[in-house]
């Protein structure tokens, strides 16, 4: 099948740009020496997390027990879950998880760790957790050395729980004090730091230099090797994800309406919305919730009412998000289709 | 199972409020002498389409093809698709939808009522249509009352097609030449004007005086009788949809943050994201993609790890359409869970 013989609007992916958008990432890592574990929250599909894996990633990251589930499920078998697993059913299901695969999760608070080795001492298993440190990012996270301390002596203090060492988001050169005088505390108290989670995408030779042993890098693999930042990122060899979406409406020379909306495009709150690959000089202007609104008032080109068009959506992993499937295409035709299984994982 | 044994974020509809808001419209739209098809895409749940019918409602109205699917399977027979449908395939299904529904959609171009026409014909169906006008929406729509005319009479020209009339969108008093003409031009030449349909929810009114017969308010069932425009609209007694959701870290007094982001509200691009109902003095000022970010400064509350907490979203029609299920609710008590059957269908 070729791709233009999908119906609209669909998911498309370019296989020869993901791979290469995989192996450059996996070079980059290899290069600077520090390890790679992928965040799947961007793509939410197994089949790509495997391959991420096979090009040498360590393992992966997901932000949801829900997505972790499916990974796990799909035979991914090192899983981090960045994210407070609360509440005795996520515990339950935590521990169910990891008698398949090996888990390790995040926390910043002694009600987190004491919630999951309530259940994990019970079932007789080990998981393996971070002390988050907020180190700039404003969310979760202890906000001192001396607190990540205190929660990872807990940590060590706690039956089914096993201390790894520390995770940073974001990964900034401001984030060193703390991050320093944390691992110099773990160390004079026999805390172990086998595991220094940074992140993410554009960020890895930062988190190399604050001695970061890992990445959680994940848009990489539909923005290239740095984040998008403006319409001009927006180009073709970079960005393996677009929709294929068809002009339903010519209402004026100057505007053209495309099948797709705020609920096939998911686009940060500031324009532009997309690149419309076969006509830069279009410029998407608007969406309502099932159109996308077109000016081509600086295209030659006469459009006609069934012409297919592929946009490259401005914010891929929120754009993926909102799909159940992508379709997998080489040299025009379209070679897998796969299911967005972590879509909707929110659990 | 009581609201609070769910685990969370999970979306919560109450039956009370949602039940109160169906017969308000039906009770306004009687008073006002106008016929309702609420538009479906708000919530995309047969049980709630039929519920809308069994108070009246003359019929549905859905934004893509996908979503008539779901609803005509459901067991929903008048629908009307408010969309152009383009291309043999959905043109296709469309036919297939005609055998076991009453089906009608608006159109535009020659070219939408050719494609159709072409198979309808073929297929010995009749699919009812109505010509689309752009009063002041800037979207889809013929631009004028003369290109109303030539498209309608194209539409009585062809077979399998079926003109009913006019669709304008939207419904605002500047509308009132534009419709007066074509309705006038309708009238000289013979052209039926049996349905003319109008909308949203808060231009009933407006609809009325326009002389539609018909509107397609959808948003009521989650808004109330007028649209949400500010913080203090967010109220449990008209907005019957929450996202109930767990407080994941206390990191300091004055923040704490829930386990619901971006992928589980969706807020227009202007804050606030939400009201949470038992703390209203609580301020969610910013969402990463799975955290909701609260400030709670101004709040004498203790917050703690572990603790639910019901949150009305701003935009209640796009944040359902992250979900896959919603938990109906009476007095505290799930009384059913309900598929959104129609959300990703995007074709």
């Amino acid at each position: 099948m070729k791709v233009h013989d999908l119906d609209t609007p669909a998911l498309v992916l370019d296989l020869d740009v993901l791979e290469r958008n995989i192996q450059g990432m996996a070079a980059r890592c290899d290069e600077l020496g520090i390890a790679l574990r992928p965040h799947t929250k961007t793509h939410k599909i197994p089949e790509i997390a495997h391959m991420q894996v096979a090009a040498g990633a360590r393992g992966i990251n997901c932000q949801k027990l829900g997505e972790a589930e499916v990974m796990a499920r799909a035979g991914l078998r090192d899983i981090m879950i960045t994210y407070n697993i609360v509440g005795p059913t996520k515990v339950g299901r935590l521990i169910e998880l990891a008698r398949w695969a090996n888990m390790m999760v995040t926390a910043d608070s002694d009600a987190v760790v004491e919630g999951i080795s309530h259940q994990a001492g019970h079932a007789g298993c080990t998981i393996r957790v971070l002390v988050e440190l907020d180190t700039g990012g404003q969310r979760t996270g202890v906000q001192s050395p001396q607190d990540a301390l205190a929660l990872g002596r807990r940590i060590m203090d706690l039956p089914g729980l096993s201390l790894q060492g520390i995770m940073t988001y974001p990964s900034m050169t401001r984030a060193k004090p703390f991050l320093d005088e944390t691992l110099a505390l773990f160390g004079e108290n026999g805390l172990p730091t086998n595991i220094i989670s940074g992140g993410g995408t554009g960020h890895e030779a930062i988190s190399k230099e604050l001695g970061c042993t890992e990445t959680r890098s994940g848009s990489y693999i539909y923005e290239g090797l740095s984040r998008i930042s403006k319409r001009e990122d927006l180009d073709p060899a970079r960005c393996p994800l677009s929709v294929l979406a068809t002009v339903v409406s010519v209402p004026t020379a100057d505007r053209i309406i495309i099948d797709g909306g705020q609920k096939t495009f998911r686009a940060r709150p500031t324009n532009p919305y997309g690149l419309i690959v076969e006509h830069p000089e279009a410029v998407i202007y608007g969406m309502s919730v099932e159109h996308g609104h077109v000016d081509v008032s600086g295209c030659n080109h006469r459009f006609r009412v069934g012409e297919k068009l592929s946009v490259i959506p401005q914010h891929a992993g929120m754009t993926s998000n909102l799909h159940d499937e992508v379709a997998g295409v080489r040299d025009g035709q379209v070679e897998a289709i796969w299911a967005i299984r972590g879509r909707g994982r929110v659990r």
